[in-house]
């Protein structure tokens, strides 16, 4: 039972499908997980473990990592970054092999840093699923200068091709810093009129828009509701955003509907 | 004993009272902050628990980190925002009841994200001490826009007015950024001019300065000396602070009277 | 063996020689560092404990600290600031030996805050050498007024006088911030221009580079290359740091040559 429980509205979701909650770990230690999860579990669910940063982590340190969120409920998941790595260099099958002996169960699959033609990301889509994993898709450039060349109505097309590959959600990249890139200008700002053109062409509840700075996620909550879906945040945000979401935070005070 | 100690300059201070440093914790597991209080307890006074971060944290662990905090001489108290919230529901009495229960002995009551006339504060307050708890009260509003309508004659008669009706001390405003509000510009500057005037009008050892970023914790020392309250310090930050009010870092080295 | 260890590339170096990485302790938890090196402390050479943050720390504490660190590896010094302290008190020597009881085994001269002749600070480091210990130097001033009259050839001389005194490698000073000081401008960007300057007319591998914000690494790492030596890291970085040596972010990937 929480503290003033009589003052905190429920949230009412479906874990991993609705309002997720998806943080990034940048190699947090392994007690230290421990001890955030026992006060922020229940309150995520998933976590990207950043870009390579795995591959520079003893691997029993790892399947530890992924066991003990699992326990509290959530889902780990390597970043994309390591997904274009292994793919580049021809050695996707022994990526997924891997994958799968430390006991991951969701997949990142990004074309980020490299190039993968439409039919291409949908193949790989497609046989990460056929070898048991589900699969979580990015969509956009890491280099700002590359991500600004999509236009948003092919930033539409690439998300439905992934859906349609069967990927379960789709994160609108934004990276670890939420500025100049995707939907935020230099400053982090929302770029509101392509928020709204996405929304309006896409099925809200299948994206994950990454949103590390708290007036990025500020204005989601507002915008699309509670259960907004929302990712890369920074641990010692994840009971913040929580807040946010269901009005325990002056800044959505009164304005969200649960 | 503490290294290196035939360097280090003594600050004089009473406890809760002058020189006070609060901390802001945004959901720090236990085992975190028992480590943390081992290396740096002895230089905090307060804990904020930020706004409804433990309506969502469960009452056990809640419990667990008050007892923690007050082993090591560090009061816990829940933001204000708990407070606003359970008051406009009508539910004043059962907070009260819940705060007891949970072991607090401290309560931040503010006005940030609702309306109270000045009457209705003083009433609160004289009846949370009625209920025997210490009332920390805080003056400012969390929206920019509204906060920026008090003018600073009107801000210090809030001030007496809360310090009239019991408060120990009264925080004020600058959220967890300290940009573009209270005395803060929207780079996080000081507007120094309107410290000034609250300074000359009114006791400034009743204030605690919110200040979480380093360049506002400088000026608050130099202005007014190593003992100034200070408030919304990030974790990170605690012993840092310390070392800039005993002139042991570069800011403030030679520059502090002890 | 790391996880997807078949993508992970090796970065030879020579620890606490090249490829060095410097982190910044502003005062973790014992258990928190001991959790935090068991994932993370194969990445680190050295940790600085920031300006006078020790002498305000306990001294069983701080040795245990110590300890830790050198289990896995990590030689930990006491920041400038200290040593500055003690030396314009007169009491280097006393300074000398309770770094030498607690631990020790390199020390940090530094002038950020205070003055020395050319001559002092060749005499200090020497003493300091004949008292068994290593020392790392630095250069700059903490003040940005006083530390830009420093003229780019000064800054050269200075970083060859302390390399003669014995120093085994020189900082070059961005405090915690790495923002208009030094080789930054005020938004934190790099100065090309004078990078240039000191990599020609120093010895690149003598000079560690503090370098808080990751723009400013990624700057280095393709300059210099992944095995520049880096200082002033947060904890939480660490890991991320070395996989952007290693290419194994999208900022470095494909453009490290290991």
């Amino acid at each position: 039972m929480y503290a003033f429980n009589f003052l905190t509205p429920a949230r009412i979701r479906e874990q991993y499908n609705t309002g997720i909650t998806m943080m990034l770990d940048k190699g947090l230690g392994p007690s230290m997980v421990e001890d955030f999860l026992r006060i922020a579990g229940e309150h995520l669910d998933f976590v990207k473990f950043g870009w390579g940063i795995i591959g520079l982590c003893d691997r029993d340190i790892i399947r530890e990592k992924i066991r003990i969120y699992r326990d509290y409920g959530v889902e780990a998941h390597p970043g994309g970054t390591l997904f274009e790595i292994a793919y580049i260099q021809g050695r996707f099958e022994e990526y997924l092999r891997e994958a799968e002996k430390l006991g991951f169960r969701y997949l990142e699959i990004s074309d980020g840093s490299i190039d993968l033609s439409r039919e291409e990301k949908t193949r790989i889509i497609e046989d990460a699923i056929d070898h048991g994993f589900k699969v979580i898709s990015e969509v956009g450039k890491k280099d700002p200068r590359k991500d600004r060349i999509i236009g948003l109505s092919e930033r539409v097309e690439l998300v439905k091709d992934d859906l349609r590959a069967g990927a379960e959600k789709v994160l609108m990249e934004a990276r670890e810093g939420g500025q100049n890139i995707g939907v935020y200008d230099e400053k982090g700002d929302v770029k509101e009129d392509e928020v709204e053109y996405l929304i309006d062409h896409l099925p809200v509840e299948k994206l994950i828009w990454e949103a590390p700075q708290k007036n990025q996620q500020v204005y989601f909550i507002l915008k699309i509701g509670p259960n907004v879906n929302l990712g890369n945040i920074p641990p010692e945000d994840v009971i913040s955003l929580e807040s946010m979401r269901r009005g325990l935070r002056g800044d959505t005070l009164g304005k969200v509907k649960l």
